[in-house]
């Protein structure tokens, strides 16, 4: 119900950070546009997403971080984040089975401990977050993870809560691209 | 679980801006500083916060905006977002009762028929955002609200299901001040 | 939807209990002008009421008693009984923030450790007593709770699931007073 | 876990109204007993029972009151009150079939209109009783119930919300003769 | 809403099998005849049922797998295999008890502790499948159940997952046969 | 923890049916392996499944019967038979985005009215079948179903209600070859 911005309306910042990052897909990934409408909350938004989602450590990785994102994404029926991001999983961690298999059943998906120790808490955290306590995050210190790493794990779950909830209102459906990305093997 | 950054070491920014908080009300909101540890991710929050929450519109009212956090955080155990903004619910709507009834059963509180149908949907954003159709939400339109309120409503409620997660995240407590704040006429 | 009968149409032994509670509180508690519809349930509500509550053990204080009230009412959404209950437990355990924390979030409330066993119970009492088993009753007697105590947990969760239902029943809104009651410091 | 205390021991009056039942059944009730541990609770909890279920109206009959025990204790998994008012229920709209059919799916059993939107009413104001509103209530003014109908509607379901939690407490086992009762035709 | 075929339509082979169950137990159970809309369905259906109850092993009796039926379609709500096969039951396990206990409250049921694992896990089957781990279902092992047993449990609570669908699907109510047998002990 | 049986294992006739299937898919379905360990319950699963799914009629194409596989089984969070009849859904309906939509949150796929009101009522039967009505499936006689399809749509659900759980007990994975299916113009 809401318009969604052409990009040659939107503020000068927006569209040299929307033009980088089609020059990279070779397409303008919808949330960039649909949440344009609002370049303050925008400009937040990106930032905030680029802070917990740009950052590789030793214990969480970039693909760990998409998995977290597609894991608690499933859970709200998120199309958009589970499409996109888990189109960025595949690439990331280099499985083409992986996002499927988080999304709809990551119990059973493959995972090593620390993967699936990651995800275990990161869902807790999108269903039922009050539930969460010190020796569950701390239980992740178990596999490796830093201070800074459970951070991480507790923010991106936020932060999808969040972007799970802004596609549902606006609608944002997933580009065509991501449905395909990462599944196939880069032909020499 | 998570050190708290003390007010010393944050980077100026955020203490400039925390300066001024603590101006205006008295004392340091706990969130400002539990957030601290990651000044980046801090300044997108309070502008994210501040894009969505500092804003009257006819159909809509700074303080309609605090009820929506409180009925949302209820939902989600949030005892720091319903104490504070509970507070400024109580100040900004000059009613001492209402953040408590909300926060309890918003469906028996002392509102009007818009504030309910606000905080129906909002709440369902907060607990099963998939079922929000466009039909639910041009709903709000028979109430008086734009499309730009519509869009607050949503966002407001993504928002702080974020903001919820964090405050689980970091075991973050409300200041003893927020408590009273707003129950007691100001005397002359 | 029903109508509540005013002070003068109970029955006398009504009336002078209501009489005794007013002298003490300043004001007559909404629910127990709203049950007296029914006098033989009013005196079979308040002799169970009174039966539960207006005792002391050493391991299940008056204030506690409250607690389980408030935490038990939130789970229902009962605005009657956390509010006024959570007005009694203030006064009870001279804490002015207790109220709202067991509300809203008894796993973060200031309890020791004893309190938040009893709450763990008593919350699982109102939402699914069909789990309860005896090795779960059995646990708080590590908490120092005789059988005694554990049967009064039970019992006054038991109370309240009826008594929450009742206040959705008749509609029951809190006194104004209760909102403010334990919260600030009596003056010298 | 709690002793029951044997029929010498309880005082008088509880004997009385013991040996009474005794009389009329054939045997006493466990659950007579077992909430016997506590003389003033078993008078309070006995007197709201009779007062909400001794009772017969034109729109509300002492079995419809039963199917609402049946209904919502169902919905608890509470084994006594199913088994037990369940006997009575078949005896008393001389159904034999009809405590099986509330308990497993009152939605399909052989019941007519009116009862059928009793029991919709009593089965929320078990599970969600937030969600109760005043023109749920009034709905069953179209099937013929008055406002104190309806006021015993809620309160029975309101009763068994604490006895089914009492039963679970103390692990209150029907009498073996309660499961036949009402199944077979009294033979001439 | 679908037409239940009379019995002199059915295919030879569907009759042969359903006058083979009339003679035995005195009448035509109602879902041979519903079913029988559909005869190809119909022969996967019993082939199915047969193969995974007419089956008896040291841990996991006949009367064993009646109960299975009758907890996890207590779950789904479904009358008619909660009254037939709890007729079964009865029958199998010689207790006139045991199907109304399992059917409302397996937890507090007359079984033994071997009988007890073997539901938890079976209602976890009807209830929450994606959560069943290998390390739960070889738990049972631990009460002699083979590896064929665990399989049995499942592919009964799973089938009866079907099964009670397709009760909701045609209405189909148990006969009135179902609701005494197995309560009165046959007399001499 | 169940072995799956080798295909020399296997009676003649499942041989002969999965050679079949070999042949014209390039694989063997890891399903057909796992389930012929029981070779009666093997023949009956495949033959309702063909009952129900190797029909096309003009309100419920091969494919629309995929979609029921897929909305239904992401509720229940069976990989195999989102990832497998997602395979077969992209393939019959041409679409290479609707599986991912449908397994997400099929009220945003692309589907028509027709579809929608299907996938409803389907997953209305997966997650609580006891609220489905007679007047829930005459709606879908609206959108041109038959009696026949409407049985097919419950039946189709109540069988993979089974199958997911067989999936789970059994621990079954897709194989490599269904993520890709479907997606990629089969080139000239």
């Amino acid at each position: 119900m809401f318009d969604v911005p052409s990009l040659d309306d939107v503020p000068d910042d927006l569209r040299e950070r929307i033009d980088a990052v089609a020059d990279k897909s070779g397409f303008v990934p919808e949330i960039f546009l649909t949440l344009a409408r609002r370049p303050d909350e925008w400009r937040a938004f990106f930032a905030y997403h680029d802070a917990l989602m740009d950052k590789e450590t030793p214990a969480l990785s970039k693909g760990d971080r998409e998995l977290i994102v597609v894991a608690t994404s499933a859970e709200n029926h998120c199309l958009y984040c589970v499409v996109a991001h888990g189109a960025i999983a595949r690439i990331r961690l280099k499985n083409p089975r992986i996002a499927d298999q988080v999304a709809t059943d990551w119990r059973k998906a493959e995972l090593d401990d620390r993967q699936r120790a990651i995800l275990e808490v990161a869902v807790r955290f999108a269903v039922e977050p009050w539930t969460i306590t010190p020796s569950i995050l701390e239980s992740l210190r178990a596999h490796g993870l830093t201070d800074d790493d459970i951070w991480d794990v507790g923010s991106i779950s936020a932060f999808f809560a969040m972007s799970n909830r802004l596609v549902h209102l606006t609608g944002t459906m997933p580009n065509d691209e991501f449905y395909l990305m990462g599944r196939v093997p880069r032909s020499s």
